[in-house]
């Protein structure tokens, strides 16, 4: 960390923050400069630290030097992450597809979604159980019947199940039926269900908040690796701007930044990411030539009559293309889609 | 809801859409322009109705004509709504001021705070015995030892108390001890914690969230309502935007804006939004102007030594100042200081 | 400037960071920490320096210590900057209103909207002659005959005119009519006019970018600070973010953080800033609670008949309310309204 | 245009509604909801129409119908816009590069980069004469010398030439020496400056603004097109959001949406776009599996050496591994790298 004092600062007031420094274990290395003095400080810091500082006489601000995360970076594990769910490997050089409602509705639904996905390539079936809605009046899911068709749809197909988990309350149940945990964007900061998310050991997908710097999301990794769950996948999701001709901007430099910075899988939601189904493929190939592990998608047997995010699903004939030019994007990179069921099967 | 249909669209996709409106149950009145095709929508809407149509041939956009709130707003209820906690009134017309540390550390720390703060003329105690953190490495509070020290202030003071409730997990131990249920920007779409918080019937003061827009949190607060809890407050404590010469952008447009359309009562939270002391007074003094029920402010007996938020913290001697330059604004406005017990025992 | 180095460095690129630092005649002080090493530099940085800094092998970022701008800092200058435009005094401890029609329409319009504010107490007459206008297709202002329609006004009423110039092409036209030269938030980073505008020595009201940082802003004052003309007033005029309910966010936190970091004075505009006449007036009390020293606002004798802006333009009656209850705020925090002709005529 | 009315409007205020409509030669079509009342408008509606209605009595909102651009739309113009520059053909479905430094510092520095991009396979060479800088401090370009630099390059590689016009002041200067007048970020709503480079017939490149939705872009490029020239490309840049990790935004998005909603060419920068060297290849890659028509790229001989914006440029060598992964890429998607002249002479 680096202390920046105020122009005008008094003795007294270096001499202060040099003994809270001693107080805390800290060295301070002065360089008195032309028109700034600056404190460099070597040792642990906690990261309550500098706001302790910055509210001293005399101190004008202070600035990190380290990167606030650890266990997420590449400095501290330079090799790449491999998440494996099932006989699906995430990270390991091939491109991997989730796809599925955005809802469980039925088991029709689920059932002709599931046997669709899985023709089309997909590696794992994705489908919301518990809902977050903005309004409280809209279609909140089916709940815990809404898991027992994912199980219903995985025994059938072999597909593992990735589905959110939206409160503490309900981590063990979804952790009971559900191959991988996902959290979504309005809890990417609730950290206790980050936490007990964490403690299951299960492969967790943690989406990016709409306000969540790429620290902020690492960050949020963080509380799920500290509880010893290495299974850890970032799903970009995009973010909230200005602009609203698209209902999130997907955030193409934080898939190539974060494959820089991170071991983590990186996986693309195109689907909200855009909000337009037209815009899913497009974006889906974005993210794999920008270096995503693989895209989680929406698929409905029916999107205009689907009960959420009607919108920007895509139809099994468009996922199946969605698949194919996702295939010739990321062979020409050299990361195929990895090897699946649908084809291990034929 | 108007249905904008795209240029060229087929007979058979506007009968389609007709014929759609008519099983939900809807009227729809077709004007057809000079460029573009419009169809009125009249009757009863569910959410998701927008969505699939939307990705019906033919169809290019549907816009929403009412607001998708009821109970928040003021066309469901013209009058204010007035929360009272013991014997403060909220929302009435008078300024009231919560005040007290960042987070609970340690029983010195908070009955000095207590009685500071009572003294200069704050009417709620505030304190978190939970504390959400960006960053598993921070101290994350005194948990439910906290919850008994910010009770033992109120016993000593009279002071009532609002501290922040962050998983379902805790809300009854925290509804046990608080007066207000205070819901953190981070849990702000939280939505089973917001429907928990509804249900014991407790007040509940509600932060925006990061990237809440105020439809989104105007429909957050609905999730608390629609448990027949009405006592709600709104905390506006900053919006993350692209500046970044302060912690959060204090949106003082929401502010004037919802005390129009919504009859809630709104705090303004300027120690969070601006993250910086020099700032707090000014802001605060703004939000007042701009038409705040009260004021939600930071105060730590030694902010330099803070084991959180030290840097947007004022002493206790700020902390006065700060309610006096208030009383002067919202007084010269008609909106003078409640009566504080401090006074009344004088 | 500190240059922060890449873990695991090799000596080597340590080296050739230090010669390139010697090359350019400044002096770096490394300090070896556990993690990081920094090198701290001393003495005068030419603003390119970071970048280059930054590729080197090594080097993994910099960071500035000092702020980038100079002569609009209270660094530089301590004391308020005053700004005269006739008789009045800008940024002298009183509030004054500089207000107007959007555009000059015709010779009615301005002179009645003239006649009305200088009665109700404004200080300076806007009106917009030149019209920036995101469409092409809009209404784009009367050019030089509403230039001498303005000067006209000016005439009868006594008061000094402000308008915008939005052109290098026109700056000698409208700075021999107008008496305030104003940039607006779309030239606000177009650095041609500002030198230019800078250059007529008349005083200029700077519009903050949309999308300008607080930093970016004192920066493009400096332009006009550098030509050597003193007379530089900032103007919040609200930014850009995810926020839709409103037209921008105006940014408070801007006004009470500019007041402590810079001399200049500061006009707050809540017809761009929000957008809705309804929200003019709260956020104009709100933001000479913050510390503005005036307001600029649109007035229009007609609001439902203007060429432009009318949904958020003031009638007559509803500003002279305006400009009571700005007084009102003012007066108790010590800043009434400047003494105005009309009542020095009364 | 809709107008919404509020709720509890009087017979008068509708009256007066449509007799306002009647007046401006529109036909108002009401329909009467159980919620609210609205209002259809039909007629060629002007721009301002929307606002004054805004302010009408009884009238709560108005919302278009209409996309406000028409010549840059695929409804007026559904193929697509190939722009020719030399022997380069932009928007034909072939990828195309424009590389080159930032700025031109030397003719030492201009031929040799001007030799390596030609020799790597690029289209068209780029140079800033005339630079716009955040602070008047920064190097600020050759101007007029470096435009002759740049026709130098040309005679020698035969690359068309793209580079920055600042102002209308230099249009004519700017368009004697250019083949594409290229407009900046900060001059993205520069109307007049717009107008100026569309008289002159030459190609423009119009770059996106920091603050600019989707909308305002295109409105911009109508500034273009609505003075005859159809030569208009439009560069995706980023924008600016609350991310700091990378210096903008890119947003592939619009890169996607554009292609879609217009026929003009979309040229992606992702040197600007991340502000980091390291990122400009996987962002390049992602943009044009999004379906951009080329890449704009920084390249400079020694980038530590730069004088501006050397964090972002590619050495030589890096380039033509960036050339060579387009054309992988692009190949893959059947739009590979147009011929080049290196080729064409090889």
């Amino acid at each position: 960390m680096m202390i920046i004092m105020k122009q005008g600062y008094s003795q007294e007031e270096f001499d202060s923050v040099m003994k809270r420094l001693e107080e805390a274990g800290l060295n301070g290395h002065p360089i008195i400069g032309v028109e700034k003095t600056v404190i460099g400080v070597v040792g642990q810091i906690y990261p309550e630290m500098a706001d302790d500082l910055e509210t001293m006489p005399g101190v004008s601000d202070t600035v990190p030097i380290s990167a606030p995360y650890k266990l997420s970076s590449r400095e501290f594990k330079p090799e790449d992450t491999v998440v494996r769910v099932g006989d699906v490997e995430i990270g390991a050089g091939k491109t991997i597809f989730i796809a599925g409602p955005c809802a469980v509705e039925s088991e029709e639904q689920i059932m002709t979604t599931a046997r669709a996905v899985k023709a089309a390539g997909a590696h794992i079936l994705r489908g919301g159980a518990f809902k977050p809605r903005t309004s409280p009046y809209s279609f909140r899911g089916l709940e815990v019947e809404g898991l027992k068709l994912l199980a219903q749809a995985r025994e059938e197909t072999g597909l593992p199940i990735d589905t959110e988990v939206m409160s503490v309350r309900d981590v063990d149940v979804v952790a009971k039926y559900a191959d991988i945990l996902q959290i979504g964007a309005r809890n990417a900061q609730n950290f206790i269900l980050l936490e007990e998310a964490g403690r299951t050991g299960k492969p967790v997908l943690l989406k990016r908040g709409l306000a969540s710097t790429i620290e902020d999301w690492l960050l949020a990794a963080e509380y799920i690796l500290n509880m010893g769950n290495k299974n850890v996948m970032l799903c970009e999701r995009g973010i909230r701007t200005f602009e609203n001709a698209t209902r999130n901007t997907f955030d193409i430099n934080a898939i190539a930044l974060i494959k820089q910075i991170s071991h983590l899988p990186v996986i693309a939601d195109p689907s909200h990411g855009t909000g337009k189904w037209s815009l899913v493929t497009p974006v889906a190939l974005a993210a794999i030539a920008a270096g995503a592990d693989g895209i989680i998608v929406e698929v409905h047997p029916n999107p205009d009559h689907a009960k959420s995010d009607g919108a920007q699903s895509l139809n099994p004939e468009r996922f199946r293309e969605l698949v194919r030019q996702v295939d010739v994007v990321g062979g020409a990179l050299g990361r195929p889609l990895a090897p699946s069921m649908a084809k291990a099967g034929a």
